[in-house]
């Protein structure tokens, strides 16, 4: 069995890089928080005698060899970036807790047949760069090294530049080499397991969502002497595209999502009405068929808000994820080991963008669910019982070793 | 006659100090470039001869001496500081207009009966720490100095530490000592006088406002895995209170005004649903009985709007400025010398707050009006006509001359 206070003392020992006086995390990507976060890890994995790569976006890949080296290894792992005010445990949790597998596999002398490997993606979050799922995401091809290599965040900063500011522009190439299968364990970041009193989610999938970039523009003027008629105020505008993204969200009903989560006022100035609003929009689904009617929607209604108001609204997709089905084969070893292991469990599609989502199209995957406090996450509030990370983390152990020794 | 081709030549001058690549003036009140801005300002006093105060609150009074010792002086000026993106006119006008008229007296040889007092007021735009009309206001008496040297800016700098950090606390208590009048030049910043191709606003006094700080407070949790139900966002409850603002606005005709010109989200991440949003509120209307009702009907639709999305309406009245006529010889004067000089003319109500609202409440007032650009205002490319300068200085020198000599 796998050792659970050494685990949660390596998560608190992680969630001590970019740590918030509310008790949560702000370890943005590529930050300098996360260089410090990313050298811990690896300092920790060569204690465990872990061979540690970097490829050109910056994954890490932690290896421990296998009995047979003509054996595609088996991966696993998440990410340990975090939300501006985010939690302690969405993405370190999967880091850490396969950090405790390898190690587990070390006290017990187990040498597996395949080879092993644990991996920490780059960018899972997309708060900085406007990307989530970024080192997956050019991993599996999805995303051209190039193009993301150039996008830039609120300050004008480059991902290659801040790959490089840390030290982790690897040299090894980032693209799918060949993999047995992926294991990912995230906390579910929703309220259905702790609803439910479940102690493993079973994940079939991911949803599929869409996310855009909006701007706005009107014209800035004074706002004790420009009269009604004349305002192009581009935060009305705005303000009914925000209305617009919630309203078209609930028409779904309870699988609908539908968020503004950032947005930037030009000239910002309280007298001034707004020139020009810059924001996010995003779209998720379990049908990819409602994602695209929310998107359609969406982008044939919100020009026409904008346009009446004077303002011109500029709309750029910036991806969308199709709904992706995980592995029926790596599904099962999932719902076998919570079985084994007497665990409470329900099948469950994930409401998260996970990289698990990206290395599916390439490598058979799966991912296993723990319950957190009140469903909360991308919160400094965040909380998960230890006990649940332990019986997450042995369900890990189980489905990697038995794909292993498969 | 004053100098046009000077005071045009010392108006780009002054606009060297904080210009922007787009042809504005980015000189934000009590940072370094406002004291660049000021140093120039007092420089130039200096070498025409004035004596320069500076009061506690960073105002600037230089003082050119009259016949008579007795008389009280003839003030008028305007502010220095500019908006983050405005414009080389607003304010700095009626300051270098003022320097004109100094000058040109010196060139003339004339000696006033009653001393002159040129005034650069600090802070007038308010875009920085919330208070518009802030130095005017301090000297008047409607803001407690020591709230004031309080406020804070968006990075939480007081108004005392910039103050103290350019050098312009001065030693002068900021209060309202007896004067004889005060004339303010300043750029129309609204359509009408270009409209009706009239030269000179007489302008008969200003609009009653109100300013609001507000912030909703919900909840951050995951966009992807919040259903509707469970969401407390804050951002769509600010996008339906801008949306009152507007209407509100819209339903007192083209003499309303509702503006949201500031709004800052937290956390500001594309896959967050936002927490808290802070934004300002502001209504103007010439009637202060109708600013009395938008802000009634406002305090109590916006936090049922608030509550329709779980989400909790914090409101602060930041100040109530009641509509304020000006002194009728002082304005007499302004007609009078219009028309000696042959300019097209007309009366009107300023839609926007100026330093003369404050002084008038215990110094005789008037203010001058010269059209500007499609009456853009609070905007890198507002733009004045030489000519149209040169005239509103004229009229500011004619009627300057007349009070002094009364
Ligand atoms: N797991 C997680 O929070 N991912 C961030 C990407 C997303 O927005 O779903
Ligand atoms: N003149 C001017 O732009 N004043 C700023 C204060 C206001 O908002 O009216």
């Amino acid at each position: 069995r796998i050792d659970g206070k050494r685990l949660w003392d390596s998560l608190m020992d992680m969630a001590r890089f970019g740590a918030t006086p509310k008790g949560g995390v702000r370890r943005l990507t590529l930050t300098d928080i996360d260089r410090q976060g990313r050298d811990h890890f690896r300092a920790r994995c060569t204690a465990a005698g872990l061979t540690v790569r970097v490829d050109e976006i910056g994954n890490m890949f932690a290896r421990r060899p296998g009995r047979d080296p003509d054996r595609l290894p088996v991966l696993f792992g998440s990410h340990l970036d975090s939300q501006p005010s985010g939690g302690k445990f969405d993405g370190a949790l999967g880091v850490i807790a396969g950090l405790e597998v390898m190690r587990s596999l070390n006290d017990l002398g187990i040498v597996t047949e395949a080879p092993l490997e644990l991996v920490n993606w780059t960018d899972e979050e997309g708060s900085r760069f406007g990307h989530s799922l970024m080192g997956s995401g050019v991993w599996a091809g999805v995303y051209a090294l190039d193009k993301v290599q150039g996008l830039t965040d609120l300050d004008g900063a480059t991902v290659q530049a801040a790959l490089e500011g840390i030290g982790y522009a690897g040299p090894e190439k980032a693209r799918p080499f060949p993999a047995d299968a992926y294991f990912e364990l995230h906390i579910e970041q929703g309220p259905i397991l702790e609803r439910e009193e479940k102690q493993i989610g079973i994940v079939t999938g991911a949803q599929a969502q869409v996310w855009y970039d909006a701007v706005c523009i009107g014209q800035d003027s004074h706002a004790g002497t420009t009269p009604p008629s004349a305002r192009k105020d581009a935060l009305v505008a705005a303000a009914r595209i925000i209305d617009l993204v919630d309203q078209l969200m609930r028409a779904q009903g309870e699988d609908g999502r539908g968020t503004v989560g950032q947005l930037q006022v030009l000239p910002n100035s309280r007298n001034v009405i707004p020139g020009e609003v810059r924001f996010s929009v995003e779209f998720r689904h379990p049908d990819d068929a409602t994602v695209a009617t929310l998107a359609q929607q969406f982008e044939a209604r919100a020009s026409a808000l904008a346009q009446g108001c004077g303002v011109r609204l500029d709309l750029t997709e910036l991806f969308r994820i199709p709904a992706q089905p995980f592995d029926p084969a790596c599904v099962d070893l999932v719902r076998q080991a919570a079985a084994r292991l007497g665990l409470s469990s329900r099948e469950i599609v994930s409401g998260a963008g996970h990289d698990a989502v990206y290395v599916a199209r390439h490598v058979p995957t799966a991912m296993i669910f723990t319950p957190c406090k009140d469903g909360l996450s991308h919160n400094e509030a965040e909380s998960i019982d230890p006990v649940e990370a332990e019986a997450g983390c042995q369900v890990l152990f189980e489905a990697v070793v038995a794909r292993a020794n498969r």
